[in-house]
């Protein structure tokens, strides 16, 4: 496996992947790998001939009062995970390579960013974006694979790669949750033993709010309140708990099919979201992922 | 010479192009093409094997109260110009296919953008940034080719395709000239006779300033005035006059080999631009271009 640091390497590379006949797939993480991202992995791997996998802690989409500094970094063990299922070559610039001096380019998506995570992080789907685009010219996949955990910044990608004629497909992986219930997060590191079984309150009360749904409840409040009251009482500084409309994030009058209830909190210093698509076909499940299950 | 209107039609073109181990040359432009244009082509087709040029009005860098309704549209003789210097695809999507409803993103480079053009044109090179992106992904050329005539733009899209990772070169083409030493523009044909005469007060008083600059003044205020004074004597409404570093566009103390002398002014309803680079080595010459004299 092959580490690169550069973008013309990492296009070089791309150049020859493509020459060869052979599709290009890419996961772009910050580190710190967990099953969350080794399922992105595997599911390029699985699909296209060869993946790219890039390492970078943004510093762009961290707000000033955020967890920069301190967000985990585990290099070796991420190549070590990503050599295993199969990735070619990691991608990892140095943060000077990616922002030198007197850097001056912002690619932001209007409207999407306005809710959910962006009310409370204002400046961080414009760092995704800016980054995301960055990324994309320097492997130039075939296809990139997000997680549905990150359901906002999954849309925002989506339509930025839309918009700016990427002709790049955008694959959304569903979540990988522990056997508890918890979706999968390098921040769950962050939690003490204490808060990590409070933090079942988050995926609980979004599981409650799904069986509502599927009994036939319709109401955004009550739907959301189901999800509020678990949080509050597991100890949660509750941010938001929204109903809105999967691709455009806005807000949804009536619960119906598709539509994404997204909920995000805060358990003492640690900032957790999740989220599930109200699918009556059952494709998200509340409970463990089997491959997943310790 | 072939018409493309999808930007999946155009990667497909493109990367046949280079599959066959062609480089490929871009012009981008709003049609209405002229000698300047031609040169852009011309310069392109010399260096890369294949050319492709771009004719699209692009609505997201005019404002509200700009010329976007009447600016000139000439398809089929600018077809004719192209296919002439053997530009062999030109992209020409639709406005609806640019920007469909619900389109949401855009790219901004900050900083360069501020002064000069961008003071009374708040939005304008956002709308190039993001049109500039959109069809650098479609096309995906190896260098791209832009006017000094529109020196921001050019140093706009340059910062933007080094910031954002394009892997793309953009090559500066010298500003064409009439033989009255007026730069040629689209908009010079909105000019009536009269004024058309004095907007020589534009090229001359660049011309006049690096006269100034030759003899040894360093001063950005005399070399601004000398422009300024000669542009308001023909009738114009100054909107600027500075002296910039062609980089990045901020006001210089004193003038220095390499800076740029820009400025712009209204005649009548017409807003017309011009620039030279103030160069020892005269590589930028006042009055005409030889391969312009009619």
């Amino acid at each position: 496996m092959r580490v690169i640091a550069t973008p013309e390497e990492m296009r070089a590379w791309s150049r020859t992947e493509r020459q060869a006949g052979r599709s290009v797939g890419f996961v772009a993480t910050m580190g710190a790998l967990h099953v969350g991202h080794r399922r992105l992995m595997e599911t390029a791997a699985a699909r296209d001939d060869a993946v790219a996998l890039s390492i970078f802690v943004n510093p762009t989409q961290f707000g000033p009062n955020e967890d920069l500094d301190r967000y985990p970094r585990s290099f070796d063990a991420d190549c070590a995970m990503a050599e295993e299922v199969g990735v070619e070559v990691v991608y990892a610039p140095a943060a000077s390579t990616m922002y030198p001096d007197g850097y001056a380019t912002y690619v932001n998506v209007e409207r999407l960013t306005q809710g959910l995570c962006g009310g409370s992080r204002p400046h961080h789907f414009r760092g995704v974006t800016t980054v995301v685009t960055k990324l994309f010219n320097a492997v130039q996949p075939d296809r990139a694979y997000f997680g549905q955990k990150d359901a906002q910044q999954a849309a925002v990608v989506r339509r930025m790669t839309r918009d700016l004629d990427f002709g790049i497909e955008i694959v959304v992986v569903p979540t990988v949750r522990e056997a508890s219930g918890l979706a999968v997060s390098s921040r769950n590191q962050y939690l003490s033993e204490d808060e990590r079984r409070r933090a079942l309150g988050l995926s609980r009360g979004l599981f409650a709010a799904e069986a509502l749904w599927r009994a036939g409840e319709r109401s955004p409040r009550t739907l959301t309140e189901a999800v509020r009251e678990r949080m509050a009482h597991s100890g949660f500084a509750v941010d938001y708990v929204e109903l809105v409309d999967a691709d455009e994030m806005t807000p949804l009058d009536e619960a119906r099919d598709r539509a994404l209830l997204a909920a995000a909190g805060r358990l003492g210093e640690t900032r957790l979201i999740d989220n599930l698509i109200l699918d009556t076909e059952g494709a998200e499940r509340p409970g463990p992922d089997p491959g997943t299950r310790p």
